[in-house]
């Protein structure tokens, strides 16, 4: 008989439980991790709202580190008991997305090759993290051992929030001395600020209406913070350059009006990073766009995965460059998950990441 | 007094006529050209029904082909009698944007160097080329000598429609073996064709409601055409790529539709190319955008311009690799460019573009 | 009992025989391929001559077209009997350099996931497709299906020398209206002509010796040739381009003499593509390489392979873009390899490639 | 009669000394400077010591701080009395090199419009600027304003070894996480180390013999420094990154022996980026080079300029992100600088840059 674990399940919109499954079966090319510390994201809020479609009874969570359990037969290269982390997004390596360099839109198994988000499959299309195993597919291709010198809060940012943040600073393009404006100062937008000031912006500019995220954008690097709630920060970031406008405009909420905003602070020939995960239709405004001759570019990214950009991510905290950590501001035990989605799905009391320990 | 001139003049919408100004006078960096062969563009053709507004007077017109006449005080490297072109686009050279490598929205002259589509100056903020004479500013930046092999119609296409369409291809970013589908076939997007062709496309898929683009679409390099009138073509491009959809798809027009079309035919991953001038504010879908995690881009172009991209695009001329001369359909006296204009704004007679000689 | 097979194998410098060998098995990740159709390469004979280490009783070969006889327990996505090609390098998709985009120089296996070369497993450090059957490994990464369309000649320079070939002018960087100059026409130089050309480039210049090879570089797309046994190939492409010199410089035979000649003809800041397998150390000029301020760049390439490099390159053959078919000059049984090579070390009776049936 | 300044002119090798010169004439695209802070480069010296030629009677000096004294008729945007840099590269903006994005190799005035290089003129083809008074051409290209905020020894290195050494990190196309090693430890190379860790290097080595040059080297941001008069600094890089090798080796001193122990260090698939200024022709080891097959890259880099770069340079320093002011360890007046030429050539007293007030 299958032994059983302890895993938060979607039931139905409003309901994500804590309850027992059995722990899965390790395929030749899977491992099992046993998680250590995970977290929530902002997806699983939608998850739990319905806002975000997911098979009933599926484990959620997609940002896990632990230890591994158990190798797949055809698994070399790792051996168990070793600490490592997976990013939320698992590529494959082999599918044609993989092979020609858009791991997350991975389409392994797909007639052609790519799938739109196809990468993300924890707590998306196979179970998650939020439990005391998990089941990594593509283990060569995903798992990353963590320094010893590296304590599990410090690289929980890793599998998404640090990759999803840092890619907007780097699909955006950032060359040295650029100014860049990052909407939104959530977990993603934090990420994004401390991305931009690691790649050699001259100036960085984090918005936000929260006075606490505002003070936590300072921390990660921002020159500037802007209080939305108080000002226009379009006007505010023009006033702030000078009329110039910013090289690159990162957008980290998922709202039509944060993508405006940062399509109107762009200068001529500047970039729109898109990092937010939208719910309804965007509008380009047709004057900010320059009647599409302004050579302007919008671009959008999902979290990188695999192994290496693991590595390199836990190489940039092991040196000291970020000190993400602090992002953690709440802990919770498995057994009382629930008790941490009440908290971060009313972002109360200052809440910013929540570490989960089986 | 001054010399005076036959030029194509705005003088309300719906007025575009014939009347005599004074040849200018040519200031140190300028160069006087003698005008040979010119043409009407789209955007001319919004000029005169109001729908870009210019100052009442401005002589209309960016396609110069001509002879030099006068070379200002400080310009050096030329000869009177030379023959020569220039780009639509003028950059200075020396502005913020130029040395940035943004230089169509050139900002000479404005206090940070940035203006946006500050490099399109003739018959926008200076006047324009359907005329008898040019002045060309920041000649040394913006004259290129016309190989003696080459025709004045040959070379007509370059100063906006070769290097626009052009454009499109390689901001797109194509790569050898891509499939890419252009939207609309007009001279833009037939020159967009031919680019994506050029640039190593293995299957270039062109999209209009006309027999007579369709046809001249197969000539400029696509290997299949999908007639828009009669068909869905976002269900006819998804059937020809057998449900993979496009790695690059160029929007040529300048509509919703369209916009909208070479969306919902990109693969994940992909990159819509847009350049297309809008009218209106533009509606990304949120499902064809896999809500923003699909790492699409969007990009977009202003024709880029300055004496090095002429010559560039006159080798590519020379070379014999298109013959974009087969789209001059009809020719004019300048003195007869008022009917010129009337065939051409009412797309009659299968026009794609006409010449224009003073 | 093992199944026996037919194989050319390395016997000593000096010493590729036909002889018998176990038809191999297949482990979880790999394929079988029944060979139909093969060929040797330049390199092959490099290993003939001792002057590249392999190990003794290795099969050589690395251009494999054929049917899939076998599929192991793992692999699914193909069927037996579909008839595929695998790239003369076969990436696993995960190491950590698949995973950083530089598949050629996959490490799957060691300690960091790099390793020089590494892609290049068949007839380098696993058996080679100069038999009757071949073992892919990570089969799921590197089956490529052949469109029915396409007969196997005319696929059988797709695993290497369209792959490089190619790849020579795409990290090139070309650009529209490019001046390209290839130096060398044999197999790897022809494919580099017909990729420079493919990529937009305005004015391609082939040097070689043979008058054969430089017919048949007219025909890839050269629009100069250059016989550099009887003209100073240097001060012959610096006439050609009027003193300008070349944008990109093509390096396709691994001499000193060559890759100081493409450095020569450069152009400051342009670039010099390297594809050649050099046997001695190199010498970089100082005076052509502007004592290293000229902007100038030195790039190489090995071999892009993986399933959907194939597919791109297949689709490129399919569209009609180049027919390399033509460079099969001469037609063998495998019985008959021991002759084929004889005949193609020597590169007698003007032999490009030749095609080996088992 | 002119009036007359004092500037240090090369009389013969071994001889810079102070003279009187007249104060040059304005011509229409010119600005004449008031210098208020110089200094001296590597480069010098090698004028100094006849290794690199220049005419005799020149000025020497390219990294110029002042005041706007006189501007030519032509030129707007500025006024008289403004406080700015020019960069040693002086990009005329209109050469064909720099509307095709290689401003360093300016061919102003050339057939072809791109020499080898062209953009650098200030005490190389042109007076320079250990002077009272500089001439700087293409005004309108160079002049870029001083911040209110800055000092002159603040700025004081954003013409040459910032622009340069930034440009070390930029051209190697560093990514977060990258390990970068920097060989030599001198001006610019301590520049390239600031900028390798101001471009998202994960861990930065820097390279040296010379101790105070090793602790300016973590001033600067290096993690780790690397006493090569001690230990082989391959092997030592080699033990740091645990065999991995370094994403990204740059050269800053310009001999046979750093370069090779950069191509040595690469991990496969790397880049070199070469900064020096060779003397001798270069080797390339065969076996560092992987026969040509490690999809290795070698590039170069000559000294960005022009006033936007400059801006970008100087917000980058306003911002705080770097204090390469602690570079300057003497001071002089100009009547001194052959005192200060004398120092410097010698590398006495720890000297790492002089700060030269006339």
């Amino acid at each position: 008989m299958a032994r059983m674990m302890k895993a938060a399940i979607f039931v139905e919109p409003g309901r994500i439980v804590l309850d027992d499954k059995p722990i899965p079966d390790v395929g030749p090319l899977d491992a099992l991790m046993r998680v250590t510390t995970t977290t929530i994201c902002g997806t699983d809020v939608h998850i739990l709202r319905g806002e975000y479609p997911v098979a009933r009874g599926l484990t959620i969570g997609h940002e896990p580190v632990g230890v591994i359990e158990k190798l797949g037969s055809a698994v070399t290269g790792y051996s168990e008991g070793q600490r490592v982390i997976a990013g939320a997004i698992t590529p494959s390596g082999w599918s044609n997305a993989c092979l020609c360099g858009t791991c997350s839109q991975d389409g392994a198994g797909t007639r052609h090759g790519w799938k739109a988000m196809g990468g993300w499959k924890f707590g998306n299309t196979i179970d998650g993290c939020q439990a005391e195993y998990l089941l990594v597919p593509d283990a060569m291709a995903n798992l990353a051992p963590v320094p010893d010198t590296l304590g599990d809060e410090q690289v929980l940012m890793c599998p998404d929030i640090m990759s999803t943040g840092f890619s907007g600073a780097e699909n955006g393009g950032i060359r040295i001395g650029d100014t860049v404006a990052v909407f939104a100062q959530g977990p993603i937008g934090l990420c994004a600020t401390a991305g931009a000031r690691l790649s050699g912006a001259g100036l960085v500019i984090g918005v936000d209406r929260l006075p606490d995220r505002l003070a936590m954008a300072r921390r990660m690097g921002a020159d500037h913070v802007v209080d939305s709630g108080r000002l226009d920060a379009v006007a505010e970031i023009m006033r702030l350059t000078e009329g110039r406008g910013v090289d690159v405009a990162i957008e980290a909420l998922g709202t039509q009006s944060t993508f405006e905003a940062a399509l109107r602070v762009l200068r001529p020939g500047g970039t729109l990073s898109s990092l937010g995960v939208y719910s309804a239709d965007l509008t380009i405004p047709v004057g900010a766009f320059a009647a599409g001759l302004g050579d302007h570019r919008i671009v959008t990214s999902l979290c990188p995965g695999g192994k290496e950009r693991m590595r390199r991510l836990m190489s940039v905290v092991e040196s000291g460059r970020v000190d993400l950590h602090a992002m953690v501001t709440h802990r919770f035990k498995l057994d009382d998950i629930e008790r941490a989605y009440e908290l971060f799905a009313h972002q109360r009391d200052g809440v910013l990441k929540v570490a989960i320990t089986p």
